[in-house]
């Protein structure tokens, strides 16, 4: 906190807050992840700073997701409860005038004090990225993961549409770092798609559900690389499935491929408008 | 040069040495241009420095454009002499093992002697990328340029037909560094054109020309940034060209949203085939 910027006074002594939620994007390259921590850079911190200058007193913000170290997002929602209005026109330009530049706001909008990022979301989309060429990227060599090779998208496909639905994702969930915590392995995905590109050797994986087990849609993204490479049969993912076990399914992709695309709430304001 | 790849032999030793074109891609970010020198990272001498490696003696590499500092390109075409025999599709991949992460060999080809990249060029793509939103660009900040506030895109278009064709461009070209050399100012332009993108914010200036003065581009795509802020009359753009005069056309738009899209030649053996 900058000391030309007045006094640190605390949120809490305020009688009313108001409730932010906001829209951010940010390219998770040389962040550690969204979620704040010792070790490194954080998106969390960078938004908290930015907010405690803006507002001159200590704010947290709560995150719809943690998004592991290097993963991106196109369209993060996050809320904080302030102790002034800064119109939502506004405090986008604010906060970015303040953030650093692979992170920005890009709407912001004032909600009921039940809404809630991360509780009240009902569901993601993720869009994995692979670049299927023999010859690496350079220019998009940040948000792809190259994967040279002959990949056959049909069976891509069949493997995708093979996982979607609702399963015990247990043998595509990584080894939380709290294995005490009981965790229903069980979700829902609305949708696995494989798409390609003409003229590109760019495969996006579409991946959108209500919730995600730990790395989830990148251990999904590297079973559906597999079933291209021939590595895992077409045949045994309902084993594979039904036996549970990590060691089973494909590898989990790198962190840099994955997107984060959008976040659904029910009566959505964010992805009506883009400011 | 390492010793553990062998002496370095002089190919002016060789008598047949053999003249290999490539089609190479770049993030411009952190190179100071495509030609070496002295003041920093060149794709240059990124590239002769993997040759020299790979065929063991000094090779000396020519590209079709020099681009300037910071400016990106997906299919910037060189050549070179080399003393031996790589095929076609390994030179790529032995290349990409040496380069740094931020450029890469697409396509390798074994041409005439009378092939030159530089001098054989019949024409360029380029594409200028604005970012017209009031929010800045976090993920693709690197590759578009943050123009906030209204455009008119019918305006920009129709200064885009007016720029289109050939003229003396003299208005739209920075003081060279050698300013005794006389060039020639008149210059054709075959397509000059503004694309939009529904729901995003990014507008694209594309131009194709068979040869371009110092900066062009750029001051072609500041006029017509100009014209859709309103900042340049569309009626005076017929002035400006006349005027000849660089302080009448719009400002040099930076670097970073620049990228050279496409090299041609005749029977070109490069854009058909993508590795």
């Amino acid at each position: 906190m900058d000391a030309d910027n007045g006094p640190v006074m605390s949120c809490e002594a305020e009688q009313e807050s108001i409730r932010m939620a906001f829209v951010v994007e940010y390219d998770g390259t040389d962040f550690v992840g969204f979620q704040r921590q010792s070790n490194g850079r954080t998106v969390q911190a960078s938004l908290e700073e930015a907010m405690t200058q803006l507002y001159h007193c200590p704010i947290t913000v709560h995150g719809c997701s943690r998004t592991d170290s290097g993963v991106h997002a196109k369209h993060h929602v996050s809320h904080a409860d302030v102790p002034f209005l800064i119109p939502e026109d506004k405090l986008p330009l604010a906060m970015n005038a303040i953030l650093p530049p692979d992170v920005c706001v890009k709407q912001a909008h004032m909600v009921e004090k039940e809404f809630h990022a991360r509780f009240g979301s009902c569901g993601k989309e993720y869009i994995y990225r692979i670049w299927n060429s023999s010859i690496r990227p350079a220019v998009d060599r940040k948000f792809v993961t190259h994967v040279p090779g002959v990949l056959d998208i049909e069976r891509m496909r069949t493997a995708a549409s093979i996982l979607t639905g609702k399963h015990d994702f247990s043998a595509f969930c990584a080894q939380s770092s709290e294995p005490d915590k009981k965790i229903n392995p069980v979700r829902t995905m609305d949708i696995i798609e494989v798409k390609t590109h003409p003229d590109s050797p760019l495969i996006e994986i579409r991946v959108t559900g209500k919730s995600f087990l730990y790395n989830m849609v990148r251990i999904l993204a590297g079973t559906i690389v597999y079933a291209g490479q021939g590595k895992i049969d077409i045949e045994s993912l309902e084993g594979i499935l039904a036996g549970k076990d990590r060691r089973q399914a494909g590898k989990t992709m790198p962190a840099k491929g994955l997107m984060l695309e959008k976040v659904f709430y029910e009566g959505d304001p964010f992805i009506k408008r883009e400011v």
